[in-house]
């Protein structure tokens, strides 16, 4: 069987051995004479494996007990809305930064619930960026401030977050445990699993727990933190077989390292940019340089055919997804923790040779 | 490899041709060289499986053009939110029948979002029991009637649904597609596919589209309706891999057909209710005879110490999850779509032993 790069931006490539334990388990997990997707919920066989799941997060992210670990569904869009339901009472102002489509689809939908201050904007800056910390004109008073720690679309990454004086809410659906920072600097944050945690259904939310009791009365209780914070992510079945693979992952983190980790996802978008800067201008990074994303490396080619023959040729050789997410265009190399060096490797020998005969 | 007679409320048992085939194609998903958990829910590999389990939905329902059918997050716990939400506008009334603790929980729910009547209450009877059709005290004009078509706790189902002017909301988590009904009779249908559809994970939403016009302009965009019939369940990344699941499911109850798995389901409840009747009272069906649940069959025993006993002996017996609901004890037997019927006799064999030896 021939693993093929699997450059997409998410649903995302998954450890092998993840997979092959996955696989291994489907039919009989654990001599249970059950898959874990007919177990219980409540069963020791489910507990356990959604116990180790937040321990492991807990311990990678280090977190003190003033925070909860939530396993959620509903992904980051669910969380755009769940988010300002729960921390943005009437008559309060969450300061959001607008740095891509992802913190537009975040703003447009807390927008619907309260009231919103844009604290910075750089959604259509070129090159792509997030905003400079000193550039945010933050509401004194604020509910929160929110940030997208990483545009997965543009390619454009917070290399370090602010101080604010209001909690901090981040969306970190791409970067999340992709690189060693300090969580209990965050009020909330938030993930979809499919980039670097497992695959799509689950969710994971970090909260503050003094911040969850702010919900107004008025929240249908499926979607407030603190329902789920009393009932151990266990008020309605959780997605079991989504946090299986969370929690085998994170497993995997824990034994690779986190800090190796970083290196690796450092080194791999190194080489890439270094490709793209070596091109002579064939290549352009669409992100400015001091916001790179070591997740997602969006670039350019000279024109919209040879992307489109880039994107085609590419995927032919194994290199698979490599084609900009299709508001956008242009190429986009999704390289998170599970992506392997060799595929790294080869997608630049890859734009070598492209360029070599198409430049 | 033994498997085991899995009784459990949910997740449940799935057909293990089902489970063999996700083993299979776990880590090469039909010679793409990825798992379909790697998968860009965009690409060709994830579409053709969501568009195979809609397609497998609707004909399964006989759904006319009028219905959409979702695959959304949440469970029916966030039906029990995203139902009013929807489709219960400031000054309007919905109808609900209160059955028993799913139907309280629907309730509470839609409470917080607006005016509720309980067209029914009988979810303290004992023996437990949903509503008679001609018990219900409908409200003219309501927004809507909810119900909850089987009461996987109590094990009372509904064999008839009322004809109501107002459109008909079900809850069908625990008999979706266990049996023949009329759709087009409802103006929505709801089911977390963890009993006869799939594992946890992914939940199923008939509706009709007319009725997905009606939600006010200050519902968030994640939790209308319209959002996601306009995306065609992809407005945020679906959970792929309980959608694989789920359209298995689907292709095998094609394969079986609804009305042999309708006749199998009588049977196989027929075959318990049977043994608990010819116990001479040692076994205590806990449902009302007309409406005693073909998917959950629960029962009591003389003393609470001889459920104790009997759920205990029976699970080192391989018969699996016997335990009553927390919440009211008691034994149950959960036998939905994918449950055998050897494991039915086997459990009816394992009664008569039980009270020969403990009569």
């Amino acid at each position: 069987m021939a693993r093929v790069y699997n450059f997409c931006a998410g649903p995302a490539v998954l450890p092998l051995e993840v997979l092959e334990e996955a696989q291994a388990t489907l039919i009989d997990y654990r001599g249970s004479g059950m898959s874990l997707m007919e177990c219980s919920h409540r069963g020791k066989e489910y507990m356990a494996v959604q116990d180790e799941a937040v321990a492991n997060l807990r311990e990678l992210l280090r977190l003190t007990d003033d925070y909860a670990v939530l396993l959620l569904q509903g992904g980051a869009s669910g969380q755009f809305a769940m988010v300002p339901m729960n921390l943005l009472p009437p008559g309060s102002v969450a300061d959001y930064t607008r740095s891509g489509i992802w913190a537009i689809k975040a703003i447009k939908e807390a927008k619907l619930i309260g009231k919103v201050n844009v604290a910075a904007d750089t959604a259509d800056a070129l090159p792509t960026r997030v905003p400079r910390v000193d550039e945010l004109t933050l509401t004194p008073g604020a509910a929160y401030v929110h940030l997208t720690s990483n545009e997965t679309i543009s390619g454009a990454q917070w290399k370090a977050f602010p101080r604010t004086d209001a909690p901090l809410v981040a969306d970190m659906s791409s970067d999340m445990l992709s690189r060693p920072f300090d969580a209990t600097q965050f009020g909330l944050i938030y993930a979809g699993a499919q980039k670097n945690l497992g695959p799509s259904g689950v969710t994971l939310v970090v909260v503050r727990k003094e911040l969850a009791k702010r919900v107004p009365a008025t929240v249908p209780m499926i979607f407030r933190y603190q329902t789920h914070i009393d009932e151990g992510s266990m008020y309605n079945t959780p997605p079991c077989f989504s946090v299986y693979i969370l929690m085998l992952v994170t497993r995997w983190i824990k034994k690779v390292g986190l800090e190796t980790l970083y290196r690796r996802n450092v080194d791999k978008a190194a080489r890439l940019y270094a490709a793209i800067d070596a091109s002579g201008g064939y290549y352009r990074g669409s992100a400015a340089k001091e916001c790179r994303s070591d997740m997602n490396v969006t670039f350019r080619l000279p024109t919209e055919a040879l992307e489109e023959q880039f994107a085609k040729e590419s995927s032919a050789a194994g290199l698979k997804q490599l084609k900009g997410h299709r508001s956008v265009g242009g190429l986009r190399a999704s390289i998170y923790n599970a992506f392997p060096v060799e595929g790294v490797d080869a997608l630049v020998a890859f734009m070598k040779d492209f360029q070599r005969r198409n430049g």
